[in-house]
């Protein structure tokens, strides 16, 4: 595939070190940041300035730091909904951690992505903004990688997991999703808590306090998985366990197609005609 | 609604001077950049860090400009994907006209939301790289309102617009997604295009030079697309013209129903009972 042999070249090209450190090229310079590097450098000495090139340097995540980035994913989606709570729980963190070029991340920038795109109800932002964190610390190949891993998390586990010390709602229910669209997602939650008609307190099941402390928790549970991820990449044990969709259906997809399809699948091979259901000849 | 008023409060508290210029908050310090203050100044002073805080500068695209962006989309999708092309696309043209900071904006960051993010179908990656570009230059506010706009633009325009000079593929439909998201407007379009059932010259309808070519096009239509409204609101004419599905339908949304539920579209009223068809109780 001439695409894919074109980003492979242009990592390559990029000349990781591996297993030692990785290559920063910055407005200053070019420095090799290794864990070794960056504890003799310092935090604020190791990249000063915002840096067009990835990765930016990262440090793994204690169990406390893991615990504050939850913490903080949770209460930010009330000032800027999911996509900004997932990113700024983990560069929250490593602003403390390692400082610059985190420090200058226009962090809302990508307010916009919550609810599925400006709430169109596509992509949950959880995702966005945890593939975002990942690119940045590990640049785009391995980003991509462990964006995969975290849909694969989000659609196959039964969420919310986190449960904050300051709960907004007390809530029951956790729900799979199969799917990272946030549409189909918030509704089958909003379902199994029994508000999808209305039922919560404040009469309706959409930003009611349940639904939204629900993607506040998921958030957190992002942040997490995420950083549980960044982590096994910094002790070079990180491993893609799951095929995109993308390859694995040959078309951009997810793996619920009941869901929408019905019992009419695109049948095998490479799209059938399961498209039919889309232009109304089924 | 507690999570708006938040919001509200903090694009209030920015105090942008509006009619005037904008004003960037960078780790220089504080400068008020207006149309005449950055020409006084020349690009490469108005701006010369990356700042955390929005909107950074920006300078009205000229007709060339807008071609020339379309063009950069183009040929980038074949670097990097659907993200990666409608951001650089906007954003390798701000580099020229303004500089920092978004010269050192890590690119490569972005291209993991290429397919719907991972290759997983969900939001189409071009109006992930619109919102990014359009919230860098106008504030999170302002930004989501154009995503928003794009968005409706997606889903009920027949796409794709553009011709490019040097085309990969010769294509002969166009389509209408009724959705932002990737595996609906991918799999529409090569139904309309006739490639849907592998009959593309190499054999697959995905991957095949047809489908590259339509998404690398469709990558400038929304670039395009999202510099107009940008010129609009630099002139001070951009105004909102579509209310999002989440405020629309109270629940993060599209408004293409049948696609997905055919005739068991939500009741009327806060949610109905539409969310059945998810959990098989229909």
């Amino acid at each position: 595939m001439e695409v894919g042999k074109l980003l492979e070249e242009k990592v390559s090209r990029r000349g990781l070190i591996k297993g030692m450190g990785k290559l920063v090229v910055g407005a200053t310079g070019i420095a090799v940041v290794s864990g070794f590097g960056t504890k003799i450098l310092g935090n604020a000495e190791a990249a000063k300035k915002m840096s067009s090139e990835l990765p930016w340097p990262y440090k793994k995540f204690s169990s406390k730091d893991i615990k504050r980035a939850a913490e903080i994913a949770h209460a930010n989606w009330f000032k800027g909904f999911c996509t900004f709570a997932t990113l700024s729980g983990i560069v929250e963190m490593l602003k403390e951690k390692v400082g610059e070029p985190y420090k200058s991340l226009p962090l809302e920038a990508f307010i916009f992505a919550h609810g599925g795109t400006a709430g169109w109800g596509g992509t949950c932002g959880t995702l966005i903004g945890s593939g975002i964190a990942a690119s940045l610390a590990t640049g785009h190949k391995t980003g991509e990688q462990i964006a995969n891993e975290v849909v694969d998390f989000y659609s196959e586990t039964a969420l919310p997991i986190y449960v904050p010390d300051h709960p907004k709602a007390e809530l029951k229910a956790k729900s799979t999703s199969h799917s990272p669209v946030c549409h189909i997602s918030v509704g089958k939650w909003m379902k199994a808590e029994g508000i999808a008609e209305g039922k919560g307190p404040e009469g309706v099941g959409f930003l009611s306090a349940q639904q939204m402390d629900r993607c506040a928790r998921l958030s957190a549970d992002v942040a997490t998985r995420t950083i549980e991820l960044l982590n096994d990449w910094a002790d070079a044990k990180f491993k893609t366990a799951h095929t995109s969709p993308v390859m694995a259906n040959k078309i951009p997809s997810q793996n619920n197609c009941t869901d929408c399809h019905g019992d009419k699948i695109p049948s095998p091979g490479p799209f059938g005609t399961g498209m039919d259901i889309l232009t109304g000849k089924h």
